[in-house]
């Protein structure tokens, strides 16, 4: 089928790439002339037949509501638009209210995948109403993996965006459970070879995955990580994801406490130890560092 | 080779079952007469030529250290044992030097893979000498996996359990993910099949994993989890991961969280919580549920 | 001065009497018309001379957010208007815009001291403009402790509940911290009289504090807690806290695990639990409880 | 009554100050000649009068469990031993042994106080036999705070030093509570003056306390903490109360997460983070920050 694609960055550029091998026709747009098909949204609606269907791969907040806001004036009853980015997934409702009011579809689509999505499919978690994601099911089933797995329609308009929020809350706790295995093994006088203690882990242990797969690949090109510094971003689903737990009065210890040594690897120093530092020294005499 | 198996419960019998399907000669020995091969420690050392190895898979702590100072009156200088069970790494200096006095070798392997190991093969983590290791090369080649991974000679005697306990810990912290994953979408107004959720993500995305794939099987034959209660046992390896983690100075927020989640869920009630109730009420006046 | 107080709960009512007791002339409004003044709020604006100050003691949320949009209406410029409920900070910017409108002018007030206020006097913390502040500082003065500290005008409107609902984060941790410490004693062999050792920490030592004072009430009057159960309610504050900690990237481990143990409090089953038995059922064999 | 005191650094001299201050005579050994009052231990034990009482303040570990050893051999049945410093609970055991050889008691005397103890007394938490415990009551009488709390006889042989542990692991708790406070309203948009806002807080609050009122002299005296280095140490009865937790299957999250938060604040860089950094490089093409 015909698709529209906005953004044809790392991640909505592969997607085009991946749609088009599979027989679909894909018409570009991107703020940087050099990959787009198209100079304008006008022009990309224009470009494609009515009932259109128009995904939107660009970064979520003010970026994907705009672009949502423009396609609202652009397109027509009967078309839908797709948010396949990492939108909140309380976006999503402000977003399908913009463009019901046209008569226009929206289907919200959270898309796992990275760089290795182009090769072995990106996995789909998608929200919105039974017959807008029925009609994109010939793009849904391109995209996503070629096993019988990697695609789930997990309810309505914003489903699709929170299930894959919390597809990152556990990918956050994940990496922080092999990060810390990591540290310690590191730290212990036992074990003489932390990295061929990781590559053993992939095949037949309990906590073999595709995560352990890459840790074992990084510690292959890098074996002491002595190239990288422990500093890390965090691109906001953890954040929901405890915002979440919060909310519905859920207890995510491990997944909150992963956000938290993200949160406290960023920081230059840190004003609590700086307050338990002066505390300690007010008590007891303990000498404290200064700069 | 030939090789004595001591313990012949869930693990150890399908361990001899597979080293046996590999063309090993295994001699079993086990408190239950009706699966032992013979009756006796002695009897099992007899009917091994030297030098033997003995691979001991009995429960730890006393009955280990038991089995391995019967072992050590019986065997002769250049036999072998290996320690298989669960025991921990401190253990592993004391049981070697009790075999060494009297000239035998001492390996300690971790082992993981539980009721799939059979069919699947044994993850096997080893520590002790060199030589000691690469006489028992082929029954580590028979327990693992047939890939290229699930075995590792992590470094001297101790490493083996080592390297099994940090990987237990990892575990808990990543069940514990998943589980958060879990409660937060059961608790949430958005996504309609959380099963279907879980098991979408088994590919393409960044958290597949063996652990996923279980946790899918286990919703598929229980979609609300309504048969089985959230109380949770711990077999040791998570405290004394957090134990090295206090030792090494080593911080473990998402592994301790995971096993302190352990502990609270085998409470009746929590003296903590009491205590907190109950200054809410001396200072708020706040109600108190009362037994 | 004169003030009008709306809501006359444990909280409003004790306030009253204080400021009473302090030569003020308070006029109160109650839904409960046994222990109010004036039978309606146009009464008791009636009832004030301007320029009016009228104090604000009802729920937070709904309740304090239609008390200020009723006020708006009645009040007339120059008139401040209190909010001194557990308000949300977010809450104030509202109010202060509702009211502003009409020249009436906004303070939020941040009120700590429970039952014991009346006697002992409340801790005020409050947001607002100078002038405004200023206007009110007899009020304050009267319901303030008598020391020298006890109030402290923290900075524009929403500042008085940001402070409080900090306050409200650490007093959550500080009672987790003395619980914890609770329950460690009474499950240790070595320390045969709990509660004798919170007593004598009441003096001498670094963790006194008035939350110890009243640990040890609670302790004398039932030992072993045997008449309470652990179930925590949470009243908002803490929950704010670690949003806030989320939004401003600011780790509160301490906080966020003292709010999750409340939430796990009140938990007949942990999902999240049954999860992780499910689990472990999945690869070990391990038996499962079940219901 | 008559004490030797071994051990004269910031503690040990400023108990002797105030025995004597009280009445008793105390014969102070120190390996500084110029603070001690006789050249040895033997010298010190010659020059009480039996039945003698002998209060040892040196470092945990070693040069208590030496000194204990040596003052076995120097003192006579009827003669009381207590071990005053930061010992490990379970030294106690070993220590008592050692001396009930020669029908010399043990006591064990946890201390808190620091360099406060002098003026406003020492709190005292002690372990051991009732009998001991009631000859040493005019020591212990002079030590402790002049109030009614500031002294437990908590238990048999260790209980003290338990009693101590406790309470420094609730200090941990603590003292992080206030500073993850303190880190939330400096990173805060909403309040202006946080030193301010501390200050408030020490009368009429939930939350005040002795550690609070320190809190307000550091911000005092360097109200933005910039003489201050985030990096704290930590003094072994936290880590011994997280094994407590452990061991007892007691869950700590905030005592826990309060220690961790130490140990990092120690590290230049954190492995564990660093292991992040670089998974999430290998799936999602994030740039990691490199040395």
């Amino acid at each position: 089928m015909q698709l529209g694609m906005i953004g044809l960055g790392k991640m909505g550029g592969n997607m085009k790439l991946r749609l088009e091998k599979a027989g679909h026709r894909v018409v570009g747009y991107d703020r940087n002339p050099d990959v787009a098909d198209v100079d304008s949204l006008a022009a990309l609606v224009e470009a494609l037949d009515a009932p259109r269907a128009v995904w939107v791969m660009v970064p979520a907040g003010e970026a994907t509501r705009s672009t949502v806001e423009e396609l609202a004036g652009l397109l027509s009853e009967g078309d839908i638009v797709v948010d396949g980015g990492n939108s909140r997934f309380t976006d999503d409702a402000v977003n399908a209210k913009t463009l019901a009011a046209g008569g226009i579809g929206y289907v919200d689509a959270g898309v796992s995948g990275g760089v290795w999505g182009l090769t072995e499919g990106y996995a789909l978690m998608v929200g919105g109403a039974e017959a807008d994601v029925r009609r994109l099911q010939p793009v849904f089933d391109a995209l996503k993996p070629e096993g019988e797995h990697g695609f789930v329609h997990a309810g309505g308009v914003g489903a699709g965006h929170y299930a894959k929020m919390v597809h990152n809350g556990i990918e956050y706790a994940m990496m922080q459970a092999y990060a810390e295995g990591y540290e310690l093994l590191e730290a212990s006088e036992y074990v003489d070879n932390v990295p061929e203690v990781f590559k053993s882990w992939r095949e037949g242990t309990v906590i073999r995955s595709w995560l352990l797969d890459l840790m074992d690949r990084a510690l292959d090109s890098d074996p002491k990580l002595d190239h990288v510094k422990g500093y890390v971003e965090d691109s906001g689903e953890g954040r929901w994801t405890v915002d979440e737990g919060i909310r519905l009065r859920v207890p995510l210890p491990a997944i909150t406490e992963s956000l938290f040594a993200r949160f406290t690897s960023r920081q230059e120093d840190s004003p609590a130890m700086k307050a338990v530092a002066a505390l300690r020294n007010q008590f007891g005499g303990h000498a404290v560092k200064s700069d």
